[in-house]
């Protein structure tokens, strides 16, 4: 496996009345992502990027790691470094955040 | 799992002068899977969609297929099929396409 966990952040920005994850923060969320890896020097093993539509816009922003498939949503800012410590290092799931 | 397998395809197209999978047939591609998911009836189970770059840029157009983490590479519309057939349904990868 090229990484051992790959985050994929859903930044679609449909052109619709209902709100869509690019339009609240996806990439924000991307780049803050980024930054924390970086940060612990992680960035070479895990990744995390950019994505189209996850087909959970409901409960968006939403981001899901594989291998592991757990889906995030209504993912914020402040959850980033979270998911990044429990999660992508701890490999415990931040399960108040995890969407069916 | 949301997803039995989760096909992300690049379509990144970077500024650059060098190849890169958005030029390279990216979207088309996404569109290929797409289509022969759902013509299978597989379109609920699996899903296929595009991502942005995959950092595989040199062998591109890039696909990975979660949750095995197999990439391939160099990847054609008529290798579409083929995927779908021999790894998606019959969860044996297209080892020619396979790229470290």
């Amino acid at each position: 496996m090229k990484y051992t966990k790959h985050v994929f952040v859903c930044t679609n920005d449909k052109d619709a009345p209902k709100k869509c994850c690019g339009s609240e923060n996806g990439m924000k969320l991307v780049e803050a992502f980024k930054a924390g890896l970086t940060e612990r020097g992680l960035n070479i093993e895990i990744r995390a990027q950019r994505a189209g539509c996850l087909d959970t816009c409901g409960k968006g922003p939403s981001v899901v790691v594989y291998p592991e498939g757990v889906f995030y949503g209504f993912v914020t800012l402040d959850d980033v470094n979270e998911i990044i410590e429990s999660h992508l290092v701890g490999d415990k799931p931040v399960e108040r955040l995890v969407i069916a």
